[in-house]
């Protein structure tokens, strides 16, 4: 396995793509053309979390796919940062597309895993590739920008409606919080009208230009409403592109593999939860066929 | 096993409840007192599915479950047969509860399962148990009818909103047709107005009284489309309801069991799809327990 980070901003150093290049080998059919996955690691915009990084990273990888992990622009180095973690995703994307040959990866098979902020940030790529802002910024074609696929794990979609919900009902203060940290890092200001909000749902980009979703959450997630993915699903439906989803019942936010490899608590393994990684790789097939 | 119909209606033979009641045994522990599941068929409210009856009380059954099969009032028997199958249902969990001691049912862990037009049914008992319409026609307290878990197959949620895509989209004509043979059978109108289709649109019933449920669809299902079950889940969700969804990708409407025991034609077989039923029991015992 090759691993090498790149640095994507000259300023900072903290901002990267991290390769997980499997071997090309003679002996191995499958290696000289590979899938691949970058992997947006969620944190609310505020941190890129490790939970959901390299074991990511290294499940897919034991699958066959040549595995990128982001550590994108993120609130805790200031301000508002959009558009900064949409470019760093399509720079990745720029720069794996540029490099595939040299990679042995499939150009047409790269898919994106993002999970609660990245699972924006994913979704977000997912509806805004072929947008001017960035073939503009990149001057290049957008067809390099395009996932082939979306894995969106208990993403963020709707930052009006949880903040409707929160506020109309009796939640946890500290959920609330970290919700506003979130939007306040991505927008940039504690009070943004109802337009700056929807002005970073993803699911009301929704094309036929959008590629195929495989989606999950859990429906007790208490953080980011398993509604966010029903919505999403929900205009995936009405535009006709093809698309998977699993709520299942019991589980917090944040589960990632839901295995002892991403666990930081206890309440972090769940045998239940667990199978969605191997029906998002069968899932994954089919679409990166 | 003690197979039994009931003939639910003096003038109508072909209106039963048929048992599947496993035997009681010293030898077995959990013969003692047991799970039950009342199965409505599918077909469109124009006749009651063979291939969503027996073998789903058989798969049941080997779960340790009593089953009970309901061919309920349908359209082919004439004109507009709501609220005659509601009253089919109901009568069936009043006749369940009230033999439970006689068959080792325990009467607080009995589940209604539902397909397509048989899972709007299941849906319309989940939302409407309390309503004085079944108190008050049984004269009973409306507990004998309450499910305690709801498992929906492809169900029919939303007649209004099928009716509106397949209107604005080119549709297959035979699909509408059966759509509007559908709604007329069970409201018995041709033409309804928006407000008898939203009158039997079971998500906007749903309260914190509606027992949790367990869903699954295709997104493939261009008859019933799967925004049925992602606007019944968005509803549990917003009433705090426990629910499951599994939208799975391929396959198209009436899949039931997904194997060969209920096959007609060869795309009735779907291996992706299958693990509904297990899922489903997992998600069942932990409800029922």
């Amino acid at each position: 396995m090759l691993t090498e980070t790149f640095q994507l901003d000259p300023d900072q150093p903290s901002i990267t793509l991290t390769s997980y290049i499997l071997e090309q080998s003679k002996e191995i059919t499958a290696s000289e053309s590979r899938p691949a996955v970058l992997i947006c690691p969620g944190g609310g915009y505020l941190y890129t979390s490790d939970r959901e990084a390299e074991p990511l990273a290294l499940r897919f990888a034991a699958a066959g796919f040549h595995a990128f992990v982001l550590r994108y622009h993120t609130g805790s180095t200031g301000g508002s940062v959009h558009p900064q973690p949409l470019l760093d995703a399509a720079a990745s994307m720029k720069l794996i597309r540029e490099r595939a040959d040299e990679w042995h990866i499939d150009p047409d098979r790269i898919a994106v895993c993002g999970f609660s902020a990245g699972g924006h940030l994913a979704a977000t790529l997912g509806v805004h590739w072929q947008d001017e802002l960035l073939s503009t910024h990149f001057d290049t074609d957008a067809a390099v920008f395009k996932p082939n696929a979306l894995i969106l794990g208990y993403p963020v979609i709707n930052f009006l409606y949880m903040k409707k919900k929160m506020t109309e009902e009796v939640t946890d203060p500290q959920m609330m919080k970290v919700m506003q940290d979130c939007s306040t890092a991505l927008i940039g200001t504690d009070d943004p009208s109802d337009e700056e909000l929807e002005a970073h749902n993803p699911a009301r980009f929704v094309t036929d230009q959008t590629p195929p979703a495989f989606l999950w959450h859990t429906s007790e997630d208490t953080l980011v409403f398993a509604e966010n993915s029903l919505q999403m699903a929900t205009a995936l439906a009405e535009k006709g592109v093809p698309y998977e989803l699993h709520v299942f019942e019991n589980g917090p936010h944040g589960l990632s593999l839901a295995t002892d490899q991403t666990a930081r608590e206890a309440h972090h393994i769940n045998t239940s939860v667990e199978p969605w990684f191997n029906m998002a790789m069968t899932w994954l097939r089919k679409h990166l066929a």
